[in-house]
């Protein structure tokens, strides 16, 4: 076999076998494949796509690069979000499951580019330590349902080395290289239930409702492939979520939301996804789990779940920095609220320090934007459009105006929940 | 201006201006751009392909990353073969049409896997040099009409090192890669007429033939956009042209070639690409410049320029060295020959030692393949199929007959000239 042959074979539109896809493989983390030929097989790929059987064979391949790690409980429930602006969601949502019996071991990840990562969020908590020994975590899980870590192990070593090609060869956006990416990583967890919230918008990983139904698909099949209970929400990313953008500010809004005054929009999603967890969790039907998950909700238990969480971890929830100085910024005139453009508002969260364009680059936890209003909102001319949390780095009015569309006509709230696929 | 923009844009369809594509030859040749992310370009154009406008930029753009030589005459006249098995033309035609007045100037490379280079088979004659200054190679030029070296002055290096990566990542056989890499090195080398002897078939670059036509319209266009007079000649590469396959043995049928007694295959061609030369050199039609070049063909006048240009160079044509063992492989059976494979011919004279794989590799040159018999001959069992001339690494009379596909039915002789593009 020889890298060449296979990308010869790909540009011919034929199918890879399971040994070739797995040759590839090897062949890159061994370093007998190089750079420039992973990058001429991922942009075929990415042009030509992969059938649903190379899917599943290279998630599978993929997900035996590394470790897979065994928990040692037969019924933990995950969730994955793929990221967006001001998605706060698992902060709310894993104490909340957790509170109703439901086990969750999550890793999480930091953000990059423009979108926020639930790691540098609960770091933004004094003291909150995101990493632990395989140990601890699992007797946190064992005495109190929930732990949250950054990083453990050596899950996926292929993924890791793919995806930071994949972010600067332009081949980010392949459906098929997404779903491997993110079921790889997820089998290798140890979860035996997933729920997948996958952001379609301008904020989003993938911005065409067609191609989120074909990866949202793709996944679940994977997953049930693997004898894992799966399921896909499909969710509007066209806008932030909450008001809250940045790190520390989105706990507290998490907070808020856990004591039962959050967003609508995020409160409806955190019930949605959680309802689902909840119902593979405990193995009963969706409606159930949807009322236990309201009254944790509103009776203060999810709530305590966090307090006990965040102790767990040695966070001091009362002690959330916020940065020094803070500007309203104030609506240029009078009208509905017909879009906000999440992508820029997550890039001028970004300026201000909260997000970071590299891996290494160090972040302001408690620095952000707070919008004021959301798609559908009629504002009057003067009142607050949206409050910048800041230190040294600044972003000036109009950069926050013009991520607002206003206009005269009456504009529908736009649907949260697109579409759930299971 | 960003590579992942350039990236995504190609992959959108969307057709790259010409800043953008200075923009990628700039950045990889400076190295702002990664060998991974001009991989991933390139194999969206092998895909994708380029428009007409594209390609003649590109061109454009990588004829001036370098050195454009100006030899101070206005009149040279090139050929380019695009590489095939037994192919010694070039020494056959350079001197005849030098003997007619036409100016000859030119650049040859090495061989490289199944190919042979018209560089290797020159130093084969003893003594002969194919290196020297910019002014001894205009002298002579000036004194005999002729002059022949393997590089001189920083060429292109866009398309050495964009080259180097194609080979490497299954990229080669784009049709309009090709055509900017050929016709970019034909331009700087400062020749106003350009002959293109592209070879179709199993020994080939290119061995569909629409893909052919399409490359020598294509190449035919960027050359008269850069007011050239340009030829493509598309020839038959199915089986080796002329008999020899090697160096010296080459250079050996080139010699006989000239004195009139030549293959009829490497004659044909070497007529019709001297008559195409002349008639662009000398400014006749081409029926006009076909009569001159047939004379100094049988007349030993092209022999004698032959003898005039290896004596400038220091070569001793009488001293061709040839290896020590040869050996007569029979045929198995009686029949018409129906196919010798190219492919298989080239690499098997590499393993005997006149090829390599790698550019620094030594090669042999007194050893190689001779078949007796073209496509199309009768032949009794038993009679000889081929000669291999070889030192030390040896092949045996399988690989040799395994080339040869002998069959009952009548065959006629495939047409060598296959099409001619201007």
């Amino acid at each position: 076999m020889d890298i060449l042959d296979i990308i010869d074979k790909k540009e011919k539109r034929q199918k890879l076998s399971r040994e070739e896809l797995k040759y590839v493989i090897d062949g890159y983390l061994n370093g007998s494949i190089k750079d420039y030929q992973m990058s001429a097989l991922l942009t075929e790929i990415d042009l030509l796509g992969l059938t649903e059987e190379e899917t599943i064979n290279l998630t599978d391949i993929m997900l035996n690069s590394g470790e897979i790690l065994d928990l040692g409980f037969d019924n933990i429930t995950d969730k994955h979000s793929t990221g967006g602006v001001g998605d706060k969601t698992t902060i709310v949502l894993a104490p909340l499951v957790a509170s109703l019996g439901v086990k969750v071991a999550k890793m999480s990840g930091r953000g990059l580019g423009h979108t926020g990562g639930t790691i540098d969020k609960l770091e933004s908590i004094k003291g909150f330590q995101t990493s632990m020994t395989l140990n601890q975590f699992k007797e946190q899980v064992n005495k109190i349902n929930i732990a949250l870590v950054g990083q453990m192990g050596n899950l996926v070593p292929a993924d890791k080395k793919i995806y930071a090609l994949r972010d600067v060869t332009g081949t980010v956006d392949s459906i098929p290289l997404i779903a491997s990416s993110i079921m790889s990583k997820k089998l290798a967890s140890g979860a035996s239930n997933i729920v997948i919230d996958l952001k379609v918008g301008n904020g989003a990983l993938v911005n065409n409702l067609e191609e989120a139904k074909e990866l949202a698909n793709l996944m679940v099949k994977i997953g049930k492939n693997n004898n894992k209970k799966t399921a896909c929400v499909l969710t509007n990313m066209d806008e932030p979520l909450g008001y809250a953008v940045g790190n520390s500010i989105e706990v507290l809004e998490a907070i808020n939301t856990l004591k039962g005054h959050g967003p609508e929009d995020l409160t409806n999603l955190v019930i949605k996804l959680a309802s689902l967890m909840v119902s593979m969790g405990l193995n009963i039907e969706e409606s159930e789990a949807e009322e236990k998950v309201k009254e944790n909700l509103y009776n203060g238990k999810g709530y305590e779940k966090l307090l006990e969480w965040v102790e767990a971890q040695n966070g001091d929830i009362n002690n959330i920095p916020l940065a020094k100085h803070s500007k309203i910024i104030s609506s240029p005139k009078e009208g509905y609220i017909s879009a906000i453009n999440a992508l820029e508002i997550g890039k001028l969260s970004r300026k201000l320090g909260a997000g970071r364009l590299t891996k290494d680059e160090k972040i302001d936890l408690t620095v952000g934007i707070i919008i004021n209003h959301k798609v559908g909102d009629y504002i009057k001319k003067g009142v607050p459009l949206a409050q910048i949390i800041y230190n040294e780095k600044e972003i000036t009015n109009d950069d926050i105006i013009s991520c607002f569309k206003i206009s005269e006509e009456k504009i529908e709230k736009p649907k949260l929940i697109i579409d759930i696929i299971k």
